[in-house]
């Protein structure tokens, strides 16, 4: 393989390329990302075998071929050389010669062939998405996914498409975030996609102008943004039914500010926090909602303003799953749903059915 | 106590005093901050009693008294309340009610008499410094004090002011930082202050827009900026003769461009990492420096143009010793004075006396 290329169009390509590789790998040739120098285009590869993530770069190609270089010495490698001409050669015995400038490296590399395939994947079902609509989706529900490996289908978001709109939905045991948007594909789609995956791909569209499409097979689904594809296994098992935790009856409805209701639930955390499970106490009554907490080191009590429709109710939270869900809502003014202090708490943008977050409340003895 | 005060003035004097505050004391009572309203002024005080910061502001004092709050909680609590005018108010039982727009705190404080005093100290001889000149002696030396505590004295840097001159001097047995300034004052002093209170005091000048006054006892130094006064035991102890170490004797003179000896030799580094000792070699000769390093995985080899006066050599270092020396330089051009291959080399900016970093060779087998 001989190549030569601009310093900072490499540059670019590796820093996507190596989302898809872990820096905790067993297999040591995960932690290289494969080169191929086919016609007029360099195309690189990262992978830990559940993602892959595959980019593709125009240049100088004087010998087609493939190597495997360790990602994060070439990366920083190639981030440390002027912005230049740099060329690349591997000889017969996998040694790569990197010069730029007054630079040259040798560098021991890999052979290819030991590098794992990606796998082919024949399409079954594909639609195209804005990068800013994709984005938002995953923004807004990835931070509910589950953490922990308990429920391995919870560490993943539902992706469902039903009548021409796409839903998102992730869901931890505690609190549940919903995004709909509309799209212009009719066929129904039902995928578990890990929470990484949906990480890497809401960075990489961020890097691209391009809209993006996605394509599932029965086992994995594939992201292609311009010259960048992200393949991934999907989660398999059973998703909640998410439809029969979101209620639509309520008897208190509470209109309030975005901002304000996160300052004050913010303020309040701060003594929460000192004590367990980081309680927050909501009485909601009239025209204000009192928001109170306690610890050994003292209390709390904030008053903001609403508008309710229905009845007076007082409630407990932990403030993170409060704030998470105030955080991830963009309009000034919350609608907040609420039943009893044992039913969950509804949360929405104010005369907005797209974004729904849902948080149990913590019972009080 | 009972004051009012706006978040803003509050605030930012809370994060001047905070950086007195360690968050490893095991006396409680030094977790927190001392207030204390005295006139129209409020005097807020950190100290881990090695180092003690305090400062004042103004404010509308209702009632004069003192108190002692968690640093942290107290600090969150202000910093996220709205900029607007805070009341605060410590009753007979040491609680303290914190009043801002619709939130209102009840926080346990502390009894201020059960707060350190700081040392009553009789400045014996003072002198001015501008912000900036005080700033870069820090930058441009503190980085060489020793960061084990094996020779305590190490962990501190020297002040000496001879002949209208100061000049702050570290040194860790490996490499030398030395930088001298004019200042308009004719005493002579001798004083090793800890590493810890030089980086307090470059953090807390960039905050305040005074000249500093440098004051100093048989063992303290007090640095007044402002508001603000910094007060710091000093080292005991005999620091070395670094005048000693400094020769001015040298068979090789090379200069060399600041910017692209620190790219080379960072570049150098990547390959040195993977080895021992981050060593890199130094091959000056004629009209170039070329510089290699290598380790399992490859080499690298690098030249960049010099101006070479005196005899060619070849020198190994630590990469890191010799780029933290050129990261403090801050001309274009750097010179570098070496004897031979055991001896250290000396680094400067061009044409300028006022600033010599030394680091030692590696000896190779």
């Amino acid at each position: 393989m001989k190549i030569s290329i601009q310093q900072n169009t490499l540059s670019k390509a590796i820093g996507i390329v190596q989302r898809g590789v872990s820096s905790r790998s067993t297999l040591p040739i995960l932690s290289g990302v494969l080169l191929r120098a086919i016609n007029d285009e360099l195309i690189l590869t990262g992978t830990d075998l559940e993602l892959g993530i595959e980019t593709k770069v125009k240049c100088n190609v004087i010998e087609e071929g493939s190597i495997v270089l360790t990602s994060k010495l070439f990366g920083e490698v190639v981030r440390k050389l002027p912005p230049e001409e740099i060329s690349i050669e591997a000889d017969m015995e996998n040694n790569v010669h990197i010069n730029c400038g007054n630079s040259k490296f040798n560098i021991v590399g890999q052979p290819y062939e030991e590098y794992p395939q990606l796998p082919e994947l024949d399409e079954e079902k594909s639609f195209h998405i804005s990068k800013e609509l994709l984005r938002s989706m995953i923004k807004q529900t990835i931070f509910a996914t589950a953490q922990d490996e308990t429920r391995p289908i919870l560490t993943g978001a539902l992706m469902e498409i039903e009548k021409s709109e796409a839903s998102l939905i992730a869901l931890d045991g505690y609190r549940l975030a919903l995004k709909k948007v509309k799209i212009d594909y009719s066929e129904d789609i039902k995928v578990v996609i890990p929470a990484k995956t949906l990480s890497e791909v809401s960075k990489i569209v961020d890097e691209d102008e391009s809209d993006v499409k996605i394509s599932t097979t029965e086992n994995h689904i594939i992201f292609s943004a311009g010259p960048t594809v992200v393949t991934s296994r999907l989660l398999e098992g059973q998703f909640l039914n998410y439809r029969d935790i979101i209620r639509s009856e309520y008897k208190t409805k509470a209109v309030v500010s975005t901002k304000e209701l996160q300052s004050s639930i913010e303020r309040a955390s701060l003594l929460a926090r000192e004590g367990k499970n980081n309680l927050i106490k909501l009485d909601i009554s009239d025209d204000t909602v009192v928001i109170t907490s306690n610890s050994e080191i003292g209390d709390v009590y904030e008053s903001i303003p609403i508008k309710l429709e229905g009845d007076n109710i007082q409630i407990a939270f932990n403030s993170k799953y409060i704030l998470d869900g105030i955080k991830a809502i963009e309009s000034e003014e919350i609608e907040l749903y609420l039943t009893s202090n044992v039913n969950p708490c509804i949360m929405k943008p104010l005369n907005d059915e797209s974004y729904t977050y849902l948080v149990l409340p913590v019972r009080l003895a």
